[in-house]
């Protein structure tokens, strides 16, 4: 521990916990309404509760085997680190209790927005960001935590290397990884069965529901309506708080493993510490302006919606550009070498993430021509709808690719010090831009949590009945949450593929040092030899295991990775459209069997469609999480190392490009239904209207489930690689 | 020509020439039928006429100004060899002939089989297959006339090198590529704008006469119906024979100028000649079985629809089996080097042909699982049949990638002598399996031509009210051609892959060899300093550049190239969007304002429809096509070399994948409908099959536009790589 700013990481995680504790408090002070508030209220959170126990059982099945895996390779074969087991289960428990906690407070929050809406729009406002703010600072809190937690135990435990003391920090470095895929591989589990569970309820809410029996949005007499209210919480809140749990451990853990990797040969045992935790001290001073900017999120009484937008951009705004100053500040404080130019990384990626959210906005916000013209197209029916969609959203990938590219190439420019060949100062850079995109999740993250808060408190407005004003209230600060989403999503999409490449460095980082065990004090490059290891360059490294482009073991990966992309997508929507559809039956079977229910004289069996979503999503998720953990190993196995490499710059390019395509077009689609809703081609009701809301029933499982499950397919993918880099080294067909 | 087996090669072309101008006049012989018929054939026929025309005169604009340019290159500057504006014109020109006369050949055909089929099945069949074989014959004939013709002429024009005699054949062989840049820009705007045509006038037919008017497919009140059968013609016909044109030549190419490099250090010129005419042997001998394939297909009179299949079969199959034989008999004749492992490879690519037709085939007909299911999901309306056709499509794409893959790895391993270190030879492995996979187009083409063929038999029969036996029987042709297409398009899909790889390996031979203008008699590599060819080998070319995965800028071409993918289909999913919004306008229109349309008593005005789809589609595709031209020319001059490459392997794994997905989802998307129409469901008219009509309508851009257009973009980025690779090695950006 060579500098004391190091303490500044742990400290401002321990600030990021007290200050989640104290908003929770804060909104459990808040009344929760009426008795029908307080009933609704409660069924979703049991329900959400039930899914979440049913979910961890099933997840912790998939964590023992795999940990008796890692065992297995660790202690028998000494194929591996002997912490990764341990290190593995951490990841996975605190990913999932980000989610957990996340929940627990939405499911609080919900019915208290409503109620403060029933006075102020300001005052629901304050009570549902606060609320999202929980999430937004229990996740940072929790991820640098754990990841401060690691690096002094580590430092403790592993012994200085005697040949080459730089070892120790890539050992170190390497090690923390491995918690980053128990955070994936829960995270996955999360999104992949949260968002299956969440569009299952959501679809066959609406088809029966809206379409057939022609009863609003949230309506009590529908019997999925708990079941749809419910998985707005699993799959929007404990799914994306996992999901984004991940993305930025794994950002800061890989660009450690890759800023110790850049100085192991240079000799300079500080600089390279100094590098190592250049990225947490970024991480460390997010979140303090991450909590100055929430802080600041506050309007005057009876504000009006464009003062609410004004007063939450206000904050996003004003924490990235205090970032931006903070981290000149802090690197030049830290004097890590080159620290200008790497500072610059920072603001690339706060500009990628910002260039991606504005061009999600451009495409999918109904103010804008393209999701108006989708509507338009709503004129020649639902076929008209679905092909004008899907252009949209392949069109509308250009832009975030360009963000990315440029991205990539200015942070990798920089970074290295303009010289394209000083190859591991540059791959630092693309993820020192990961971390800088992500510095100020506890914020964006807050914005983001508080729309499924807002959406709820909406449905608890509707079924209680509490009336036109109130339920007006509570649309329009969902509404304010779908803009800032999009912000949000750009960022998520964003830093999954820069994350998804610094993941990619590492492993490649890994596998050239030959790091296969701790406590052996000599490095082993892959085929045996002892080599030193500032002679085993990136260059040689990729002549050793001919990782070039005409190598049919890397082609053959490229082309696994881009199938596996589409095949994984391909799993997720035919889940969403079997467990929909049995929901849809259990909906018709109760309006026919259960009579007065649309009179609203007898009440409908809620539970059991909550049990049909639950059972279903349980069911459809673990084929297509496991074939995202085995897809690597497999490869490994037949292809080797080249082989690997191909699979995730495959699925990395072809998932991060399907994503944003079905992010974008479901997004659009959704919100060409509400503009048609809004009164134009004929308003509610009309033909128009009626080819549009298939369009956003075809976008749900788009933008909810198969859409943001790829961004955890990529960075999983990389995580298993990384994890299971001995085994593959040790052993392949070809 | 150290070979007489040389010689084989043209005169094949010749047989094939001939044969096809012998079935030309054998069904010009047969009656045309009714004065009604006569007039909508000649209808028809004028319509496709006068969009040929149109069209040739846009491409005819972009030709002169790719040929002014390439002209300034190659004269101006030296950037370019000299023929390359000569080459570039003629394989435009050959390619644009192949479409056209099989297009001629087929509004003859059609009101002939309409004829035909009313004396009985199998008299219909022998006209409308051998229709089909003549535009077999002819792009093959053509093909390889193109291709013996250059061969002659560049190598009585092209000095030999006092330096190294082995480097003519690779000047010779790079030069002929770039005549494939001439047929692959034909070819993209034959499938990009026949494309367009063909579904904006078939989705608008269907929108405003099957879904709002309710009358039957062609019906003559329809006043979109012409346009529908004109789009038949120019889109499956004009537009597949000259993608199929390019496919045949671009891989014989690619394989020869991947036969000339390998041999280029080993000093044995006589061997180095002997690969480069290897995979024109293969097809000429293909050619041959062709024909006898061609012949065999003959069935007894009255013959039931399984004799029928199993005459077609028949057909493709013999040949097939026959090419196995004759191509281990012909390389051994030939004495290649390794000629056992070599013909093992042409096995292995007509192996992959075979498994990814059978897995379309198992995918997309309503005799297997999958489409039942798809149609099932009609039940909960067409929301859920989109999501389950997307689902079921991307799930499609695992055999065919696994397939290809699995051909790329043994083709290359066999080729190179069980040894993946010698790049050159397995290379050249890949691209003799794609030439195998092609071998036989000639008959796959008939089976695939006849198709169209037959579609438009029956549209002559309803518009001329022939009766329901006659109808009957042009149903039960095109359905069979529904089932041998399947396999058609396996190998259409498949060897742009295998085609692609193989470009984009010579493109890399092009460069490393150095060759960047004939006449100079050193070679230069591409830093201008003077080496031995011999010592350049495929690593230190990669080296030399640094094309590994971790450059930035391979990783930023990657990136573009997935992007190029999506953003190609979504401007022409786009484009028939907006072309068949028109025409359902003027199709309402029609029926709104001319009185008696319905009824019968007034005649639509056809040539209105006719003249939207081609304004439509020559305005919507230059935009795309001129892209997929620019892209590879903008990314070489910003990011170099390994930028192109990058783009090159990223659009290639993207498009490939994107393709299957796009062609499956289309056609099970389309025979689930006609499942539904078959009596299952509810049958035809009720609520499944108004669900499954807006499933086919999404489904006709998919299977073809988009997705048959991505094979041609795949090819034609690296084409104009090849072709360009003078400007990208002498300047880039970074």
């Amino acid at each position: 521990m060579e500098s004391s700013l190091f303490w500044l990481i742990p400290a401002s995680s321990i600030l990021a916990l007290i200050l989640a504790w104290y908003f929770y408090k804060q909104m459990m002070h808040v009344s929760e309404g009426t008795e029908t508030m307080q009933k609704i209220a409660s069924h979703v959170r049991k329900g959400a509760m039930s899914y979440l126990k049913q979910q961890y059982k099933v997840v912790g099945l998939v964590f023992l085997g795999l940990v008796i895996l890692f065992s297995i390779m660790a202690y028998g074969f000494n194929l591996q680190n002997p912490w990764v087991p341990v290190a593995f289960l951490t990841g996975g428990f605190f990913s999932g209790l980000s989610g957990f906690l996340g929940m627990k407070t939405a499911t609080y929050a919900s019915a208290r927005t409503a109620n403060a809406a029933r006075t102020s729009l300001n005052g629901g406002l304050t009570v549902a960001f606060r609320s999202g703010a929980v999430m937004g600072l229990v996740v940072v809190g929790l991820g640098l935590f754990d990841i401060s937690f690691w690096y002094i135990l580590l430092d403790y435990c592993i012994p200085a290397d005697a040949i080459n003391p730089a070892n120790k920090l890539c050992i170190i470095t390497t090690t923390m990884l491995t918690f980053g895929m128990g955070a994936s591989t829960q995270a996955l589990f999360a999104r992949v069965g949260g968002g299956i569970y969440t569009k299952a309820a959501d679809v066959g809410a609406d088809l029966v529901g809206k379409v057939e029996a022609g009863i609003p949005e949230d309506d009590p007499r529908n019997p999925a309506t708990i079941a749809d209210n419910v998985g707005d919480n699993v799959g929007d809140v404990a799914g994306m708080g996992a999901d984004l749990y991940e993305s930025y451990c794994g950002s800061i853990l890989a660009t450690s493993a890759l800023g110790a990797a850049a100085f192991i040969g240079s000799g300079d045992i500080d600089m390279q510490f100094k590098a190592v935790i250049a990225p947490m001290l970024i991480a460390a001073v997010g979140i303090v302006l991450s909590i100055i900017g929430i802080f600041s999120v506050r309007t005057k009484e009876n504000a009006k919606m464009k003062d609410l937008l004004k007063a939450l951009s206000l904050g996003t705004n004003l924490s990235s550009i205090l970032i931006i100053a903070a981290t000149f500040l802090i690197l030049w404080a830290l004097q890590l070498e080159n620290w200008i130019y790497i500072s610059c990384a920072v603001v690339i990626g706060l500009l990628v993430g910002v260039i991606i959210g504005r061009s999600t906005e451009y495409y999918t916000s109904q103010s804008y021509k393209p999701t108006q013209k989708l509507s338009e197209s709503g004129k020649t029916g639902p076929a008209t709808v679905i092909i004008s969609g899907i252009g949209l959203g392949m069109v509308s990938t250009t832009i975030p690719v360009l963000a990315v590219v440029l991205g990539i190439i200015l942070s990798y420019w920089f970074a290295s010090g303009f010289d394209f060949a000083n190859i591991s100062m540059g791959l630092y850079g693309i993820g020192i831009a990961a971390v800088g995109m992500l510095s100020t999740l506890g914020i964006t993250l807050a914005t983001d949590a508080y729309g499924p808060i807002a959406d709820n408190a909406g449905g608890n407005a509707e079924m209680s009945e509490l009336g036109q004003e109130v339920r007006k209230r509570t649309d329009a600060l969902d509404s304010l949450g779908n803009t800032t989403a999009a912000t949000g999503k750009g960022f998520a999409i964003g830093s999954a593929a820069l994350t998804g490449l610094a993941l990619l460095a590492s492993y490649i980082e890994e596998i050239r040092i030959g790091l296969t065990r701790i406590g052996e004090e000599i490095l082993i490059f892959a085929d045996g030899s002892m080599i030193e290891t500032h002679k085993a360059t990136f260059v040689d490294f990729m002549y050793y295991y001919d990782v070039t482009l005409m190598n049919p073991k890397v082609l053959s990966g490229i082309f696994i990775g881009s199938m596996m992309a589409f095949l994984f997508c391909g799993f997720t929507m035919n889940a969403v459209g079997r467990a929909a559809a049995h929901m849809v039956e259990e909906v018709r079977r109760q309006f026919r069997e259960i009579k007065g229910i649309l009179t609203g004289e007898a009440e409908p069996d809620y539970a059991r469609c909550v049990a049909i979503s639950t059972k279903g999503a349980q069911r459809e998720m673990v084929f297509p999480s496991l074939l995202a953990i085995i897809a690597p190993i497999a490869t490994g196995l037949i292809f080797g190392v080249p082989g690997v490499i191909g699979l995730l710059i495959g699925g990395l390019s072809s998932g991060f490009v399907l994503a944003i395509f079905m992010a974008n077009a479901g997004g659009a689609w959704d919100n060409a239904k509400k503009y048609v809703e809004e009164g134009n081609f004929g308003g509610k009701g009309g033909e128009v209207h009626k080819a549009t809301v298939v369009g956003d029933t075809v976008g749900d499982p788009f933008k909810d489930t198969s859409g943001p499950s790829l961004n955890i397919l990529i960075k999983l993918m990389s995580m298993v690689a990384i994890v299971m880099a001995g085994l593959t080294v040790a052993w392949s067909l070809f």
